[in-house]
């Protein structure tokens, strides 16, 4: 398998709520897709912001497991969401995820959420997940 | 009705999907619970982000409801969110609002969570809220 | 005079005490130079923090100037940094903005700044810039 | 010496730039000063972003080394500003920091400033320091 199907089926195993699916990877990159169902709308069928932060904080976990592997234990220290355009309630969400810094304990990454098709952004997020030391057997 | 009644019963009709609830509504000031159940969890028994951004995201809504009367457009602008203790799985999750800046088109706020009874903060977010301006009629 | 040369004239008559200067100003995008004097440096030989908030708020509003004309008037609401790699202290630095959304009270952008030649982010930033109502005669 | 004195005079020996002062320090708490001079100002009177960033990063620096002693190689990985109210031109910042998470490897806490005598704020901030690891020796 490669890492793409590895990770959706990580996410199948462990997050079997999650229901986005990891469309990419690739160095420090990940696209993510979300179908919207009735559960993400909100009355004016805009979708739900934690429809949109679950999106936002799944595309940076999936790129962070891209980049050094499937380690269940990354934690989200931070995330910080700038809401930009009503998303369209019948289009899937595409979560853009690209890593700025990889280092040792802390990785931070930025993520445009778009309705497929559109040119202008959705949401734009910044966040910073927590890696643990590595435990010495 | 008092106002926190009256939030209570308009989140009722209009987020039906909303499962938290006002506890106390004060001047510039909201208090907010929410009982976690099954489908909030992750595995290991922490809380999801996404549960986690919806308290904070209704503490800010309805502290400022609370301030400008129940107008439905006001918008989620920014939120910002950082992840500081593990919560419990098996204990109602605590969101504590104070509104900072209430301007005429921008309001802003920040919020604590906690686990109820619990000193240490799960998260602590700041948010702004869009007002669309008044229609002249 | 072209945009760009517009824009480090403004800034020479308006803000004096400002020493960056604009390379380029393209569409929703700019680019800052910011040559590093004694006077940033901190212990150690890292760039201040204040140096680095003001590279990146001034990449921000000249992209915004670049973008809406010359009106003094925009004022930054918000400004997140994240601060990711020690600037080397003897080397240039550039401030890179693009716009993330352009609305017509509000415009939001990110900003790399990078020490000159390297390829790795000393910080990563976003922020938000209120643009005051038109005024009728 | 009190810790505010040892502070001060730490800020004075390392950091001879910096012209705020401390004026307290308490558990998980700091209020320092800021003598608004000439070189903060901008046109309009208003006093400059990167003034106000490093009152706000000073504090929560502050407040950390009263917390953890004074160890200079704490850095900040994050700060995120919000720009509330217009400062006065002629009257005292005072910043006032709460420590809101002191964890092993990151320290979190908000940054109130305000011109001394007023009630709203001018600026409220949240910020990341990371405390490196203590060597063995």
């Amino acid at each position: 398998m490669d890492i793409t199907a590895q990770i959706n089926q990580f996410l199948k195993d462990d997050f079997p709520q999650v229901r986005s699916r990891v469309e990419k990877i690739d160095t420090r990159y990940s696209l993510v897709r979300h179908q919207v169902i009735e559960a993400d709308l909100r009355p004016g069928g805009t979708v739900s912001g934690p429809t949109l932060f679950a999106i936002a904080d799944l595309a940076l976990y999936v790129a962070i497991l891209g980049e050094i592997g499937i380690k269940p234990l990354a934690v989200t220290t931070n995330l910080n969401m700038n809401f930009l355009n009503k998303p369209q309630a019948n289009t899937d969400l595409m979560g853009e995820c690209r890593l700025i810094k990889v280092g040792k304990s802390l990785i931070m990454g930025d993520v445009f959420i778009y309705s497929e098709g559109q040119s202008q952004p959705v949401v734009h997020a910044t966040g910073t997940y927590s890696i643990p030391p590595k435990r010495s057997v």
